[in-house]
């Protein structure tokens, strides 16, 4: 089988390349970069040499010549080529966020900035969070084109880490989710900017984009899919039925990862220290309440391969899910008993993109929802 | 004048070697250490060479040959030093948390696992934050022997950024305000350990003692202190006057600094977009809501020499203020309308330790409030 | 097959098991660590959760229970477990010291200060540097029970780059070889200590045991055996046929990696400019000289899987061999013109350490040399 | 009095604002920038908020409006300011390359692409290594406009160290001096770029420009001007009376620092271990003689206020001397008896550039050499 991938030089790209070269079903690569046109894929990525030597073609020969394909695009640009493999009988895994909205074109305009350009194809199209829609995937993919809007990495890490409390209607839907986040540096692509130029970010944590970043609105989407769980068959959630949404993104000192601490009003609030008087150390119950709800979490991902509920006593971090395609979860007390405190770790360039749309790819193709994603994470 | 430090080898010990050296009112330094006595200085932190060149003495010759004790030592075992300074008729800043507390002993107890030594010594401690207990301070140190809790370097970053809402009332008192900080790895002292050794922690993020972190009580206190300003004269306000408090510290791959997020609930919501539908970017309604708050904000502090209110477009970060004395402040957006969302960045070792301590004691002694601490942030 | 470690929970013994996890030719791994007997390792590094969760046991039980053990040991301790295996007829691959210096116990004694345990065992022990040992591993695997000396991290990346220059008669035997080399800190193992404190190690460099590291010897002993290939057969080569070696090793603020910058003396200097007068560019000429000695290097290591020559424009560098057990080279102009200059990156966990030790095995055993070491570099 | 400072908005710029905005002699800063005219400084550095708020100015006014001007532009620009400077009388300090070559224009032009504009300049120059050239900064200023050449980063910590070596006759001049160097990040500047991009360039080491860096030849002039004062008065020094230099520069993933590890062949080679056998650790006669050495340097050193010979036992390395102005020495044993190697570390940003070039300022105007210097290296 051979798999194209548009955009191959940027780092979403490379990183398809890297981790579909060692993919069991796939023989061939078909690469396509604007940039690079010519060159060889290990001349752009030494890191390729002897390993991956592709010549980098044009976009409509990778779409011609492939039996799947992957665009890892700027936003606006891809979708051309969707139309191009939806009329080619091909899928087409989508990492930019054109196809992350379906037929809410005006929540995407708002936020990028420009209408939709083929409107018509998100009627082939899925949000590609397999953990939540893994069944649709499969079912588009069964009745002919099928167009994946990849997640973006952080409402990945975000959604996987409410998706149970949501699902089970844990949380206050008067309340306000808080999501505060922190990425690697990989997060803002292969372009040079000043923002991250090494001394600029190097040594330092600052937030960015506070109050409008544009995954804002992809995780409320999420918020809202995921309490439609909780609610009895046939009946409606709305957006007023769930909490609202403050995300607040980081940017740390290391190349890769993504850490969420999550904080989810419960609405029904755990047992506290009386009100009056300074906090006190969690006490039994809370403990006790809290190993609840890890139980609970724990039971929701049993079936998924690539969700790890984490033991009590097991912090999440980025360096335990590196180069790997697991999202890490953990559960914590909250003394102040209103609000679930919840930690998710996630590799922003694998689960958090390349991984995440070989998942899906594996889905489309029937194979092992694993193949070519079992790398276990790297110690450093 | 001649000012001792008692812990001097250790991280905070030995920034305070470093700023007091370059204070134009410190003739002497007179340092003790229990690892190191009878050391230079210099040998221990070879950077000293040439600089900074004392005998390690013991602790009590320290305490006899100053005309003040700064003490940078692990809980507990501090007390007695403060007895003798005290006695002495001298001031003592210490740095640990044994007088962080005052009076509240039981609090101390809960979260430090052991009760004060000398408990009557709190009649002479007050709670050295400047910004919210300059006037305590003077006060006290008027009227004889004076021992200053410096504040936990968490405890200032988030503190300073509650402050003008707390004290101008404009938090929800039902509400949970939420501190999600993340500091550097000198915050962890000298003493290595796995969780300080570099390949455990370089290249990654990840939270720790969620939930648990013994400054959370440290900062309810302040929260208190800060609210009663809001209230009418004479009126007090006890505990479920104020939102409960959630504190989670993050450990972020760098040497200094810490960046705090805090979310506020407001009292009084801003308008926000209709509650139906996906959320969108902060309307102009928002962002001149932001305009006024970010304006009180600066009023608030306008008298002080170390909090910096950033223009609007600048965020707090933590390579803004290495170095340095000042606390950054920048206030921001939130679309979702119920919370005010505070960053603050400071130096831990500086703000957060060190740089505080000899804050204090240039208020102590009616220094220049900035004299030994005027460095400009450096650039990297 | 079950493949053993001993000593699984330092650095380089969990690299082993991460490594063998994904190799195809292993079926079982049986885990030993006197630090964590009884524990699951993936309690003790949770990046396994899920994925190794073998019980460590007692090393006499790791013994008995494999088909070849590795050693990831303390150099000194693991001479008993050599022993064991040699008297069951099974591979021993040792990571330490303690086999790599053979029949030449005095210099081993010299610079690690003990003898041997049994010095008897290196009748069967072989340096296990592949590229140039292959056929001795191969010979002394198909007589019996094999031990196998696996070379240290910086002689490993020191020799590839000598090796061809070498054993080609290229460096001038009265002269000196540099080998500057940096290494991240993983190479200081897992056991906390001021030297790799995140604080006292970040953002910093700085070289350690100038003139005096333990590895001089082992890559001095490398140089005799690589020049001989140069001599003409059954000609000797005795210590004053060779150059002589300065090492200096540096720790670089980085999880992985050694980068060596060698500088061998040329028997037969290159043209350059006139020796008066400033220093000029590279000539023409000497450009032409480097690019023969690069072809040179590329035919020396042409049938080597994890050796790469890099082509010219492009510098050796550690993070196009992340993860990876490639050796990459590049070849340097020097305008001095008496003096090649080569640049080697290797990942020290593997083909400085754990890679290289299943590429031993491989051999060993007569797979495929790249089984379970075919994954491609990280891009970061 | 009055600095002027032409690209103040480049990190050397930005440098000497945070130095020279403390310096007790200067009262007011007159900056331009050719990119931020008539912004504020503190707008383009955040960090000066509230400490400079100069408003960017044209070269030109800068220039009318000065006692000294500064410059920290790109190579080749820059001369026209320095005749402005020299016409009004005033001294200039450029940190660029144009003025470090004085007289010898054809190096210039052979490493730098272009010739001189005004060479007649040259006549009014001096290159401002004060260790080297601090009678013939004085002597010119005394006699009317002085322009100084500043001299390059790396120069400044590879002469530092070979100075007492040569100046004392202990270099073979037929042997080859090596100089193996890394930088941070800092001093790629502050334009992004792919080198210089977080991703591309944290956790990983690598040589750039081997071979053929540009400051090659401004260290092979300082070597040659050092060895003159070997030797006897009035002979002369060609360049075939000293060693000829390899230089080789690292970027390592930190922002400041430049630890260079130099390789010096001796002229009287020190007791070695016999050729024949494999390396042992250093004899103590070799220590004994590495002893000498380093009390050489330190007595040529002896009234230097920014040079530190470490003492035995204490190596070079760049956080010993972060944010300061020294240039630290260690001096050590090479068992291999041919060659003394000796480590030094500066900050880039401050002896490897602003620091020096207010070092200059300093001499020239007669104030206290440490004036505005005084700072005492960063912990971290």
């Amino acid at each position: 089988m051979t798999a194209g991938i548009i955009g191959a030089t940027g780092y979403a790209g490379a990183e398809l390349v890297r981790l579909l070269a060692g993919h069991p079903e796939i023989r061939r690569l078909a690469l396509a970069s604007v940039s690079y046109e010519g060159d060889r894929i290990e001349r752009v990525y030494p890191n390729f040499l002897g390993k991956v030597s592709a010549v980098l073609e044009k976009p409509e020969e990778v779409v011609a010549g492939s039996d799947l394909v992957f665009a890892a695009l700027p936003h606006g640009v891809g979708e051309p080529y969707a139309k191009a493999c939806a009329e080619r009988g091909i899928p087409f895994i989508d990492i930019s966020a054109d196809f992350r909205f379906g037929e809410d074109e005006p929540t995407f305009a708002a936020w990028y900035g420009k209408p939709y350009v083929y409107p018509e194809l998100r009627k082939f199209s899925v949000y590609g969070l397999p953990e939540l829609n893994r069944d649709k995937i499969r079912a588009l993919a069964a009745g002919g084109p099928v167009i994946v809007g990849n997640p973006g990495c952080y409402p990945t890490g975000a959604s996987l880490g409410m998706f149970p409390a949501l699902a089970r209607g844990l949380a206050a839907p008067a309340g306000t989710v808080i999501v505060d986040a922190a990425s690697g540096v990989t997060g803002g692509g292969r372009e040079p900017s000043r923002s991250f130029h090494y001394p600029e970010c190097a040594d330092a944590v600052a937030p960015y984009k506070v109050g409008n970043h544009r995954h804002t609105p992809e995780i409320s989407r999420n918020m809202l899919a995921m309490a439609a769980r909780a609610a009895p068959e046939g009946a409606g959630v709305s957006g007023s039925g769930i909490p609202s949404l403050i995300f607040t993104p980081h940017l740390a000192p290391m190349n890769r990862g993504i850490l969420s601490t999550i904080y989810i009003p419960l609405v029904d609030p755990w047992p506290r220290a009386p009100a009056a008087g300074a906090p006190r150390p969690p006490s039994k119950e809370i403990e006790e309440k809290n190993r609840e709800i890890r139980e609970l979490y724990a039971g929701f991902y049993r079936e998924e391969s690539f969700v790890r509920v984490l033991p009590e006593g097991t912090v999440a971090a980025t360096n335990r899910v590196r180069q790997s395609n697991f999202c890490d979860i953990s559960v914590h007390s909250d003394p102040a008993g209103t609000t679930l405190i919840i930690v998710t770790a996630i590799d922003n360039m694998v689960k958090g993109a390349a991984g995440q749309a070989i998942q899906n790819m594996n889905i489309i193709f029937g194979f092992d929802e694993t193949a070519g994603l079992s790398a276990i994470p790297a110690l450093f």
